[in-house]
């Protein structure tokens, strides 16, 4: 079928994030050090975040206040409390860190966004989104921009209903997320395309995919120009 | 001019907002009642809650870490571990809180949207506020639900353009905050209905308003259909 929009996913597939978190953890780790093993550390964040998703959503704030209890927790509330004010200025320097652009991502969205309809669909803390796509000076070159609390395939197609009544068959979502990105939009009828980044959440890892088909790997973002130029000259695929 | 579109602010204009943090407040005052004089509390927390604005947004977990920030600082990095995952609960209860809809909510509503296009209008915390528009069960009258970072002229300017491009002059405002709800909407030349409530946070305060033409007080929400009609049957105004 023939491609008409394609959906951008922002945080790892456009610009970095998963690594300011990752130094951030880092960090957060030799904080508790004196309490926790690196490794009981890790997991105990991540079990803590994964419980808090519920009640906080996406992003940094979230994050850092999940921080804060697992140093509590993990310290038998014995941790400094200065050590608390450091973690809440970590959480400042993430919502502050400039934007860093991955490789070929302005080259690509300009090459895309001249010959298809294209929207930006990322999910987590609006403040903080809206903040990202402003300073990335990319928000302008996409005919919308979605912020979602969640990527389900229920989102997905009230996106594509807001694009103008997209059919599923003529949308490809192209991001680092299986979860997130790829396998919700094979779900509704969608078409993925998955670039894998360095760093991936645990709370976005998936098992080996079952779903087969209707989703592909590129290694670089820069060549989505290729596949999707290939979609369109295969209208059976 | 004709009234097309009623848009409605959501947080102490349809359901209760401010009381929850108000009653948290209290909570807090008490907890750092042995660094601090509940007055100065107040003032250090307003003063933190608006330096952290721009750099975490309007909402309860924005909110959270501003209550940690100020204990220490009033504390002097003192102040028990475990009060710090007091405050950390204290943020979840609220963000859990059910939604309590204000008296007449619904029925204005209903009423409203059976004869007017509707949009709501609210800011702060994309999962917050999501949640709790689909809690009230009011998401299906309106048309649209817009959640903002910032309710400023322009904003209001670009939700008018995703409702269909409906004119200024069509378009009314009701929600109990001057600073968000009305004068944005008056600058860029809609009409905008004031419906004061018990709670205003400090932070939407504004002096005495210098602009008096544009915007009307109804004493409570029940009243908005017959201020409407009116509008409707004067062209002139």
């Amino acid at each position: 079928m023939t491609v008409t929009l394609v959906g951008f996913d922002a945080d790892d597939t456009l610009w970095h994030s998963e690594s300011h978190f990752v130094v951030t953890e880092e960090r957060f780790q030799a904080l508790v050090r004196p309490w926790s093993e690196p490794g009981d550390t890790a997991a105990h964040l991540l079990d803590r975040e994964r419980q808090n998703l519920e009640v906080f959503g996406y992003g940094v704030k979230g994050f850092t206040l999940s921080m804060i209890e697992t140093a509590l927790e993990l310290s038998d509330n014995t941790i400094p409390q200065a050590a608390i004010s450091q973690i809440i200025l970590w959480g400042k320097e993430m919502m502050r860190h400039p934007v860093d652009l991955l490789p070929g991502a302005r080259q690509v969205v300009l090459e895309v966004s001249a010959q298809y309809q294209t929207v930006l669909i990322t999910k987590g803390d609006l403040f903080h989104q809206e903040s990202k796509v402003a300073e990335s000076g990319l928000a302008d070159h996409f005919d919308r921009v979605e912020i979602l609390t969640e990527k389900t395939p229920d989102q997905y197609r009230n996106v594509l209903g807001r694009c103008g009544g997209v059919r599923p068959d003529n949308f490809v979502m192209v991001g680092n997320s299986m979860r997130s990105d790829v396998l919700p939009v094979v779900e509704m009828g969608g078409r993925g395309i998955h670039v894998p980044h360095e760093h991936l959440w645990g709370h976005e890892e998936v098992a080996e995919p079952q779903q087969s088909e209707g989703w592909w790997t590129i290694e670089k973002l820069a060549d989505l120009p290729d596949m999707l130029a290939g979609f369109d000259s295969a209208p059976h695929t």
